[in-house]
């Protein structure tokens, strides 16, 4: 017999949905309570996981024995949320970005570190075991000094259109490239160039690239596009490479070796981020989810710590303004 | 709370070391035993994850309190410790082949049925994204008839030589394909030819390939070697692709996405069968032993039955035999 | 100033067409003569090229001062074609298969040796680099001996439908591999077994799974199929490999490295064998000619000498013959 | 019979050699004389072709008949040699870079035209299918407007440590995505901001990464480095991708379908640039200079004027001086 974690859901979108689910199905968790503003989606996943459903968020938080919360609102709400739920004393997994620029980042931290809360922040590369052997792979013995590092994370069109202007292609998906590109570098991002280019009408870039410098001496580019028609095979492609003075290492997220062929082409499919398996979701989103259980209830250190999530917010604050003003941008720290 | 299933694993090698770090990790098993017939190994693990050391299996069995096993033992040693747990009336996770040869198989089918035992076979594959996706996309209203199906399962002669003439690359690789062959065909397999090469001076056939049929009137090809160099890219290469009236499908394991360059040549890394990731063993083999001990712990069904499990074994007694003697053969049910 | 060969095309369809225009682009050819039954191609054809249209080849061999032939008929239209043009002593390009079976192709050689005619048959895998790689790495020297080979060739539906009975697929596509099998193993296939499926109801078979044996001791495994369904990346598959006593060699004919992306889906394209390149064919089929042609006009020997070619046809007779009965077959010759 | 052209090959290195060797095999050149400082090379080359040696490249110009010159020297000796052979009336394939830096390109550029000679720069990848396909690719009606155009270039420190000093990545492989980036996307670079790593001590930038615009308001990322282990699989990396408003391509020579398999590792082969293949050199190359000596021969333009050639340099200084400066810098023309 062990101790469950009483967790509660707030936002039911694409990945709070995913979250309840994986929590349902986690022996040391219990799914309490769910949360979003409408109110058939909270209808649907109470139904679906016994959970009680609410559609305030501060509600929830009070809510007798709950323990923690995974906050998977759009990004604008982070603050509020993740705030209130630091106040009211709650372990918190908050969904990647940290937040949608750095004061709002700066506020969230001071708030948790105030009321002595725990946050793990959900960066899922850190689970991904392509990315997790690409940082070993680069450790100094192995990889010695870094010399340049490079960064693509590319979606289709129709991801853009859906999020429309809640999110941004540098705050939705960029921010795990520089999270993972500071973490497997070991060392921080400290002047930024980027040029954009808007074409898709939701009043944020579309595609931005930029060249960057690491404290470190590296030199790093980065590719963030959601331009790509809707076509693209899997719907995405992400990689990375790091070469060294002694050793490199890359990872290629468009081959997933899986195919299936019909009358009208070729499509892949995802066999790493949130695959169905057997009824359940498997892969690097349960991963995450399983480690920020058991971290939770064992006290032990989550693989991130936020100050590291932190550490990626000035870094897309000083993309935006370069690919705004057209020069390098030194990164405030 | 919640109740958690007590935990023994039997056989402390490539696999069993696995098994056992698995169950220390996972919240609802509680790791209570370990066996081995080499005391350093028991000792080690006994060390690592607190369980009680066993150098034999009939001892363990006795541990008050014990709900279930995992057999890792090399293929002959299967039958006598899945009769005995089945005799003790535990609950048994036994690590593919079910058995070295049919009769032995139905021996040990007859004690778990016998004694009411539950048992799941170890077969992986249905625990990894790419193949359980494989078997939906297969589906009649996707697929169509099936009409073709192919599979190969190739690995290094590192690998033969390790596993001398414990094991064959018939029974130690490919039991793997003929059952995902019948699961993601839906038919069995009722006839076959198979040519083989020996030449690693074993005592078995180092390379076998095969021509078979299904009942539903499918064809299929076989492809079984452990012959390759040991510089084979990621140590092994496995795919399947399923070709319907409607639609096709396939897998390709030798692309995982993942490679590390270094002076001397450029290395791959497994990214999905048992990858270490943050300090734990992830992947498919987590997959399925997560799966074995949350359905062990509910009653329901296990993925697999293990009456399919045990359908592979004819074929693979076929293949043998028709390799043996030059001609097609009728596989005995 | 160097001497020409003059040539002429007989058959105008997908090869004749680009067997045409390699020849009228090549600087030590002279295309004279194209011939096909339909004066529409025909007429096409002369405008494009300047050569002189005829719809019966036999009037087309009289034609003062042709010193070659390139025969791009249907299969079973081979044999006359190639006998009377080899009667009339001219050099003859032959697209593969050589014949339709064994009979035709005994009797091609024969009126070829009698009239002291040159011949060779268009085997374009001699002429592909990912091939022609794969036979110097398979010299015994750096693979010792072979142990087991394999190849497949796949195809899309809508092939199948075009061609309706007038190939098959072990005549159509299956002689390249059973060629690229015997001449990058150094040895003869001499025993076979095969099963088929037909399904497209054209009167062949449309897939067919074999296993062979070599002279030599390894054995070899065959994948044909042209039942895929016709939004296959690039429209085919193809690969091969060989594992020997020493070093492995494979090559992989699915991935070709380029894509373009549309709102419908991914596609690929031809970079091998016949890719247009600023207005000319490129690739295997342009390096075939060109060899054709200059070793005609030198007088050296062509790389494949045909009864290498001829060696095919009994082999695919026998995978007939075991496809039809369900039992292995010796290969005569 | 058809006209010859006579042709001389300046510079017997990697390159000159097999210029050499393509000419001697082409039935619409004589290779009449070769030339290189270091005599050894020209005996060796002048044994095997039959050509006439040179130690000193004025005196080959005066060799009478000579009709067309390869210059393949290095970057810095273009000049001399470009220029000579423009005043001796010499039609010229100049190996790429035109010129190491835009004042040599713009004085060799004058003195083909003062004296009426023709010329074509080496540009390969004009010549590569899958460049060229993806050229047609990105066509307006098919692409849209082009957003964002991305090019990699990869080599290993053996590439850099053999060429020293002798030439730089920027104008040995840079050169080649310029004119690629800049011809596929039907603009031009107007605008460019670099950063770079030395390392390797050979006096030149190693690794360069950069963001640019096209005139059409396209933004470009450049990633150039052959700071690589040499055990990068086929020793080099390169990619292209554009995407724009309707459509979107790309190509990747990563994969090139060949592999060869020891103890030791995996390893690949070139499958495009100049395969060896049954004794000849095969592939882009060869198509380089059947392409060179056709339109020399026919007076037809050649597929890239040297103009587009000469736009590729001054981007080339733009990116050398804003990795200086770290400065975004507009592009001098």
């Amino acid at each position: 017999m062990k101790r469950t974690l009483k967790v509660g859901v707030i936002g039911l979108g694409f990945f709070g949905s995913r979250h309840a689910r994986i929590y349902a199905d986690h022996p040391a968790a219990e799914l309490i309570a769910v949360c979003d503003r409408d109110p058939a989606r909270v209808r649907l996943a109470a139904e679906e996981t016994g959970a009680r459903g609410f559609e305030d968020f501060r509600a929830l938080l009070t809510l007798p024995g709950i323990d923690a919360v995974s906050i998977c609102l759009p990004d604008r709400l982070h603050e509020d949320a993740a705030i209130a739920s630091a106040e009211a004393g709650k372990t918190i997994l908050l969904e990647k970005p940290l937040a949608h620029e750095s004061g709002a980042a700066r506020r969230i931290l001071a708030a948790v570190e105030k009321n002595g809360a725990r946050m793990m922040v959900g960066h899922i590369l850190r689970f991904d075991p392509r990315y997790v052997q690409t940082f070993h792979a680069a450790a100094p013995e192995r990889l010695g000094t870094p010399l340049h590092v490079r960064a693509k994370r590319n979606g289709i069109r129709s991801t853009a259109k859906r999020l429309g202007s809640s999110s941004s292609i540098l705050f939705y998906m960029g921010v795990h490239d520089v999270d993972a590109m500071q973490w497997i570098a070991r060392s921080r991002i400290h002047r930024v160039y980027a040029q954009k280019v808007e074409v898709l009408g939701n009043g944020n870039e579309d595609a931005l690239y930029a060249v960057v410098n690491f404290q470190n001496g590296a030199i790093g580019s980065i590719d963030y596009s959601w331009a790509w028609p809707d076509g693209l095979m899997n719907g995405f492609r992400s990689s990375l490479e790091i070469v060294g003075t002694k050793a490199a290492a890359y990872l290629d997220c468009t081959e997933q070796g899986l195919y299936v062929v019909e009358d009208g082409g070729t499509s892949g499919g995802d066999t790493h981020l949130w695959p169905e398996i057997n009824g359940h979701i498997a892969g690097d989103l349960a991963g995450e989810l399983d480690h920020f259980v058991k971290a939770s209830l064992s006290g032990k250190p989550y693989v991130q710590d936020y100050r590291e999530a932190f550490d990626a917010i000035p870094v897309l604050d000083a993309l935006a303004e370069s690919a705004r003003t057209g020069l390098p941008v030194t990164v405030a720290r």
